[in-house]
């Protein structure tokens, strides 16, 4: 288990990759973030994106999951107090790779809590391609070490 | 269907509401986000939170998808450059019923593409108790009227 005392800014960590389907952005979509370029192929390509793209909220739950399976799943989470900043620079296709990684900006301890510390991290995701699909700055509350 | 040239800076508008049980709020986190918290009933019990809450990811996207439903599936929408900032002040627990409002904060047209104009905008979600669980900054590209 990874505790607050074992981060520091600077740090890296990959958080593998996945494949993305048209069946799941599809899916994803409809459940989600129902427009028709994320859900309608014909639709998609009268867009100006010129076919199916995924919701960017898509790019990023499918980024969490990969941080939660390679880090903050064995990390003493306590939470999130947001996000500062997503960017959507290109859009997710069917078929696209994502392949995630985590770096650490800040980690300092928190003042009305002794028990926890504070870390800052920025997310970058990016295709198969190495072009960026998003790029997230946010926050975790993270237990010390008992 | 609503144009750029319909949105200006003070607008709000009512994305009405949804109540989230227990089970989806598993079974979103298990795919999404699958910490401790927002997946194991005993262990969140055991957490700082006292039981279970929904991942703040679930949080926005079921925000989203009220959106969409109430404005922006019938908004000519090109698709969003990102988010500013998401702050989830407090948690989701299972039985809450959120209530989402979309203010528009600025329109102006794009320099470089005279078919759109972004939209900068917020997004409330509070639950039952008129707690804000949801504050989200963000902003859309919106074609102009033909």
């Amino acid at each position: 288990m990874r505790y607050f005392e074992d981060f520091a800014a600077g740090q890296t960590f990959e958080a593998g990759s996945v494949t993305v389907g048209e069946d799941e952005i599809i899916a994803f979509a409809r459940q989600y973030d129902p427009q028709a370029f994320h859900v309608d192929p014909n639709a998609a390509r009268a867009s100006v994106y010129g076919g199916l793209i995924a919701s960017g909220w898509h790019t990023t739950t499918l980024s969490m999951r990969l941080l939660v399976d390679h880090i903050f799943g064995e990390t003493a989470n306590m939470g999130s107090p947001g996000v500062d900043e997503i960017r959507w620079p290109r859009p997710v296709r069917p078929g696209d790779t994502l392949s995630v990684r985590l770096t650490i900006l800040e980690a300092r301890g928190s003042e009305s809590k002794p028990d926890r510390g504070i870390i800052r991290f920025r997310v970058e995701a990016q295709n198969q391609a190495a072009e960026t699909v998003l790029d997230m700055t946010g926050a975790g509350f993270i237990a010390r070490r008992p």
